[in-house]
C-alpha cells in the first residue's frame, strides 16, 4: 500500500425528511446565497422546504447554474456575493451546482483573477466561504469531496481544481428528493459513480486490500441497483443505496493509498467540451475502449475485476478480460447509456480535433503510468468508434 | 437503510516514516503532554522519534497508562495538565492509551467530577483539549473515532463514553511501528477488529448494501491477513492492511444507517473486570455463543455472512449457520485466541457473579433488539463454558 493522507471533514446528514435540519446546520446569523440549477428544485418543492428551514435568515438566490457549470455564469454569483455581503453558500442540486458553488466559495475572496484557481488546480486557494449542500442528484460525489470541475466557455476549457478549503461543511442527502429525476439522469448518475470507482480501482495492484474490497463492493452494488433504480423510481431502499454509493465512490476513501487513473475522465471532458455529450455518457464511451487498449498494464486488476465483480472464472485470461470489458459496456447499455462514438453521431473525422484539444490542455501523459500519450488516446478513441 | 449522520474529522497520516509529520501537525506553540503506556514505545525508538519531531516545543510525558485504562491513573494526568498548563495531548500507543487520552482531554476542563463523563456516556462533555495520536497497535479503532472505554478500579465498572469533542485531530499510522509487537497483541488486535465489524454487521437486514459489502470486505481481509500477520511480522503490506482495516472497522462508516449489536462487548467487559481476561479474548469467548443463542433473530444476516464471508453454500440453513459460527471460532483459535471460558480457568460457578455485574451496570436489555436480558446472557455464558 502507498503512503497516504485522508481527511474528510464533511458532515453527512442522510435520510428522508432531513432538510429541516438546515435550521441547525446553517449559522443563525448567516447571510445565505442559495445556488441552484434549472427549475426542478423549485418544481418538486425542495427549494420551498429549504426556504422554510432557513427561517428568518437573510436569503438570496442564484439560479441557472448549468450542467458543466461555467466560469462565465458563476462569476455573476461571485459578484452577487460580494455586492450583497453574503457569507454562507447553500448549494441545492447535483454535482454541477455543488462544483459551481465550490468555485464561488473559493473565488469570492480570491485576490487575483479567479480563473487562476483552475489554472493552479486549486493550489492558490488559501480560504473559501463556508458552504453546505442539499443533494438532489446522486452521481458525482461532489457533496463529500474537495474537487470541482469548471468549464470556461470562451476558451473551451474544462478544468478541475481541488482544495481542502472547499469541503462542504455539511451535505444533506435525502433519497426521496431523487424520485422525480428523469430516468436519463439516474442512468447517468449510476455510470458516473461506476467510472469514479473504476478510475481508483482498475490500475495495478499495490496490496490495498480494503480499498479493493470496498471498490468491488460499491461496483457490485451499482450493478445490482442500477436497473432497479430505473424500474422502480420510488423504491426508497434502492434510491438510498444509490445516493450513498455515489457519495462513497468519490469521497477519497477508496482512492487512499492506491494509484489512480482518471484518463477516461480527461478524454471524456474533451468530448463534452467539443460535442456537448453529457459527462457520464462520455465516460461510457471512453472506458471500455481504454480498458481494452491498456489491458497489458491493467492485466492483474482486470482479472481481479472479472473474478470478484463479475464472477467470471472460466476461459483463459484474455477471454476473461474480454468478457469483463464486454459486461461493463453491456451494463452501461442496459441503463440506456450508449457506449459508441457512432451512437452520438461522431465518426473518425472527430478524432483529430479531440487529440488537438487534449494537447492544448496538457493531457499528453495521462493514466496511472502517465503513458497514455496522444497516439494511445487515438487508439482509445478509434476503439470507441 | 436507516437515517444517519456521519461526521469524522480526524486526519489520517498513513505509512512508513510519517512520525516526522508531527512537526507540522502539532501547533508550533503547543505545550504538549505525551501520554503512553508501558516501556515498548521507549524501547523500540518511537518515543525518541516523537520527541525529535516535536523539536523545541515544551513537552512533558505521562507514562504507565495500563490496558483497560483506569480513572484512577488518568486523573493523575489530568492533574499534571492542569498544574503545568499544558494545552495539547499526544497519545503514543494503542487503544488504551488513546482511550485514556480522550478521557484526559475531556476531563481537564470538565466543571464537575470527571467520572460524570462516563456516567453521562459523554453527553455532558462540552469541550476537550485538542489531541493527536501516534498509533502503535492496530486493534481498537480509537485513533479515528470519538469513543473511549474507561475502567474505575474502585467500583469495578468499565464504562464507555462518546463525544464529538474527542475525535483526534490527527492520527499517524505507521505500520512499521507494529513489527516488534508480541504475537499475542497482534492476535488480539485481529480479533478485536473482527468483532467490531461483526457488532455492526451481524444483526438484521435493513438494506444497507454498501455497509454490508464494506463489512464483508473487511472481514474477508482479516481472515486472509490474520495468520500472515503472525507468520511474517515484518511483511509491510500485511501490517499496513491490518492497521488500516482495524481503523476502518470502527470509524463510524460501516455502522452508519444500520442497526448495531454490541452485546458481545457488554458481556465481555464484565469478564475483563471480574477476571482480568484481555479484552479481545473476552470477545472471542462470547461471540460464537452469542451468535448461536441469537440465531433466530440474526438468521438472515447469519446466512449472508456464511455465504459472502465464508463461501458456505451447501447444507441446509441451520447447517450453514452452524458452520459459519464454527469457522468464526476456529479462526480465533487459529490465531491462538482461545474461545472457551474453561480455557481461562472459569467454570459454571463464574456465571452468577457475571450476571450480577451485568445487572449492576444496567446491562439487562442489550443487543440490537434489546432482548438480551439476564436469562439470555446466562445462556450465552453457559454456551461458552
Amino acid at each position: 500500500m502507498q503512503n497516504f493522507e485522508f481527511h474528510n471533514p464533511t458532515k453527512i446528514v442522510f435520510g428522508s425528511a432531513t432538510i429541516p435540519r438546515l435550521a441547525d446546520l446553517v449559522p443563525g446569523d448567516a447571510r445565505v446565497l442559495i445556488l441552484c440549477g434549472g427549475a426542478s428544485a423549485e418544481k418538486n418543492g425542495t427549494l420551498a422546504e429549504v426556504r422554510t428551514a432557513l427561517g428568518e435568515r437573510l436569503v438570496q438566490e442564484f439560479g441557472g447554474i448549468e450542467p458543466n457549470p461555467t466560469y462565465e455564469t458563476l462569476m455573476h454569483a461571485v459578484e452577487q456575493v460580494r455586492r450583497e455581503k453574503l457569507d454562507f453558500l447553500l448549494a441545492v442540486g447535483g454535482g454541477s451546482v455543488i462544483d459551481g458553488s465550490k468555485f464561488v466559495a473559493a473565488a469570492v475572496n480570491f485576490p487575483a483573477d479567479p480563473w487562476e484557481i483552475l489554472l493552479s488546480h486549486g493550489q492558490q486557494v488559501a480560504s473559501a466561504l463556508p458552504f453546505g449542500t442539499v443533494l438532489t442528484l446522486p452521481a458525482t460525489g461532489s457533496e463529500m469531496n474537495s474537487g470541482s470541475v469548471i468549464t470556461r466557455r470562451a476558451t473551451q476549457a474544462k478544468l478541475a481544481f481541488m482544495s481542502p478549503h472547499v469541503f462542504p461543511q455539511f451535505s444533506i442527502l435525502d433519497p426521496t428528493r431523487t424520485y422525480t429525476l428523469p430516468p436519463q439522469q439516474i442512468a447517468n448518475g449510476v455510470v458516473d459513480a461506476y467510472v469514479h470507482i473504476i478510475e481508483q480501482y482498475l490500475t495495478y495492484p499495490v496490496g490495498g486490500m480494503a480499498q479493493d474490497r470496498f471498490a468491488e463492493g460499491l461496483l457490485q452494488t451499482l450493478i445490482e441497483i442500477g436497473p432497479q433504480a430505473l424500474a422502480t423510481p420510488d423504491d426508497a431502499d434502492v434510491r438510498a443505496n444509490l445516493m450513498w454509493v455515489a457519495t462513497l465512490a468519490l469521497n477519497g476513501l477508496i482512492g487512499s493509498g492506491v494509484p489512480q487513473d482518471w484518463a477516461t475522465h480527461m478524454i471524456g471532458h474533451e468530448l463534452t467540451v467539443a460535442h456537448g455529450i453529457e459527462h457520464a455518457r462520455t465516460l461510457a464511451i471512453v472506458l471500455p475502449s481504454l480498458l481494452n487498449v491498456q489491458r497489458a498494464d491493467k492485466r492483474a486488476k482486470l482479472l481481479q475485476y472479472a473474478a470478484r465483480v463479475w464472477q467470471i472464472t472460466s476461459g483463459d485470461e484474455e477471454q476473461r478480460i474480454d468478457e469483463a470489458i464486454n459486461r461493463t459496456a453491456q451494463f452501461f447499455e442496459s441503463l440506456g447509456v450508449k457506449t459508441r462514438l457512432a451512437d452520438y453521431g461522431l465518426a473518425r473525422a472527430a478524432i483529430d480535433p479531440l487529440l488537438a484539444q487534449l494537447e492544448a490542455h496538457g493531457m499528453t501523459a495521462i493514466g496511472e503510468h502517465q503513458n497514455i500519450d496522444l497516439p494511445v488516446s487515438r487508439k482509445i478513441l478509434e476503439g470507441a468508434l
